[in-house]
């Protein structure tokens, strides 16, 4: 069965792991008529190229999406503005806007201010991600099974939405609409947080004596092992996460705080009641998120 | 080809993830001529004798041990000083003593102290494990290709370490054999610093309110879906890790601690050089690993 396409034209801007992920996804489904890709960086629109990500390849923000029906903003978060700017004079009246950072409020000063009157603005976050990054990290399975979260604004166009909720579900995700500030807190605790956990650990690990650092890595155990996975992903997007998300990050950090110490008194007094009741418990949400999988 | 036993009567006490795996692993590979099994539930030995995965079952350690050229203790460490002390008057005369635990040191204090001069303590750790436990959670590749650390005393006897070195071998690990105090350190930042850390943050979750604790089970990102699987091991062996390995925990802790209050305030203060900084050298830890791992 072919799908029908669902744009005609369709723009990514920055084509690192979503945006080449994203042109693997949408090609492989039939889901547009024609890709344009523009990047700041001629040896990564040259990669694109090569590997036949698109049918139009530009270095002009501006050139790139004036026939677009969509626009996908791939960049880091940090990018944003300029990129608005950029664009805006050149959008068609209609077209749909919608990127696919990890943050969702910093848009509406980002984002939603630089663009023009007649478009439609529809951010979204696909949950789905490797360590890897670049042009050549993309593939079309990223996104089944998991979740795209979009955020738009209150008044936002309905149609425009279900054209780009529709976009991702036949790219294979499942699809919530959600509040922008409620996604920045859910997301600080369910990734932003861990990510920084993660980080923190594996820079503790470097820090070490090289004679214990060469052991640390080569006995690496799977907590340490699935740590420097996390850490190992793309330190742009992570910074910008960090720079846009600040104060839900501080708050969810705050309490890891208040609960770390806790652990570490009940480690330090050898309170095995104490330290054994908080790991039962939280075994249960590992039960309940295996729950929620299969249901 | 048919392996040799190395062990004609192997006892395990205990029979978890690793014993049950142990037998598994034991049996698929022709390394012992008969297995006995005790514990100190009678549910937990009719399973482990429904499962087949010994010829002799008893609640008697005693028992157990006194025709045994190998006995593996499989128990929580907890239970250690107890399990010496039912089984040192048992053991017979060049009876080879190891055990799977998490932590070396107190080995020293809790096994060696209780067992006969006649025996060889060759104290074990197999690096490997799963979220489950229990009779039923093991399976015979559990260490395959995972390091089974040796920590024997300077003065153990020499062929006795070589036998079980040679057994968790035909298992499949690799081995390496190595100082406690050692052990003991580069265990608590590759495994027990990363489990404590995602117990806590999955406790941190755990404590949210319930609308909101409903969609980090939901959206639940790899991040934290990863931490939850660390955070669902057995609350009881880590109960006890933390009890038996404090001081080393709490060094690294400390300086996990003041690593993270790096980073809190590269946040605070929208310091994105740092962050960036920080997030490309954790990256090089990721890649040593795997280069390793390809070696």
């Amino acid at each position: 069965m072919t799908d029908t396409p669902l744009f005609q034209n369709v723009t990514l801007i920055g084509i690192g792991l979503i945006g080449s992920s994203l042109s693997h996804a949408m090609r492989k489904h039939g889901l547009v008529g024609a890709i344009t890709v523009t990047t700041r960086s001629q040896e990564t629109l040259d990669r694109a190229v090569e590997l036949g990500l698109c049918q139009t390849a530009t270095l002009d923000f501006g050139a790139a999406v004036k026939e677009a029906d969509l626009v996908i903003i791939c960049t880091p978060m940090g990018a944003y503005k300029n990129v608005a700017t950029e664009i805006a004079p050149h959008l068609k009246p209609g077209a749909i806007v919608t990127d696919v950072g990890s943050v969702k409020m910093p848009i509406f000063e980002s984002l939603a201010p630089a663009l023009p009157e007649h478009v439609h603005l529809v951010p979204g976050h696909p949950v789905a991600g490797t360590e890897y990054s670049g042009p050549d990290a993309g593939f079309a399975s990223l996104f089944e099974n998991r979740w795209t979260l979009l955020t738009p604004a209150k008044d936002a166009d309905a149609d425009a939405v279900e054209r780009v909720k529709a976009l991702w579900e036949r790219c294979g995700a499942m699809v919530e609409i959600m509040d922008a500030a409620h996604h920045d807190q859910v997301l600080a605790i369910t990734s932003h947080l861990p990510h920084l956990i993660a980080y923190t650990i594996v820079g503790t690990a470097t820090d070490l004596g090289d004679d214990i650092k060469q052991e640390v890595i080569k006995f690496s155990a799977s907590g340490f092992r699935d740590f420097t996975r996390i850490a190992a992903s793309d330190p742009t997007m992570w910074r910008d996460v960090f720079l846009n998300n600040r104060d839900a990050v501080l708050e969810v950090l705050g309490r890891f705080d208040e609960d770390l110490t806790e652990l570490k008194r009940a480690v330090r007094r050898g309170d095995g009641e104490k330290l054994f009741e908080h790991f039962t418990r939280t075994r249960e949400i590992r039960r309940s998120i295996i729950d929620a999988d299969q249901a």
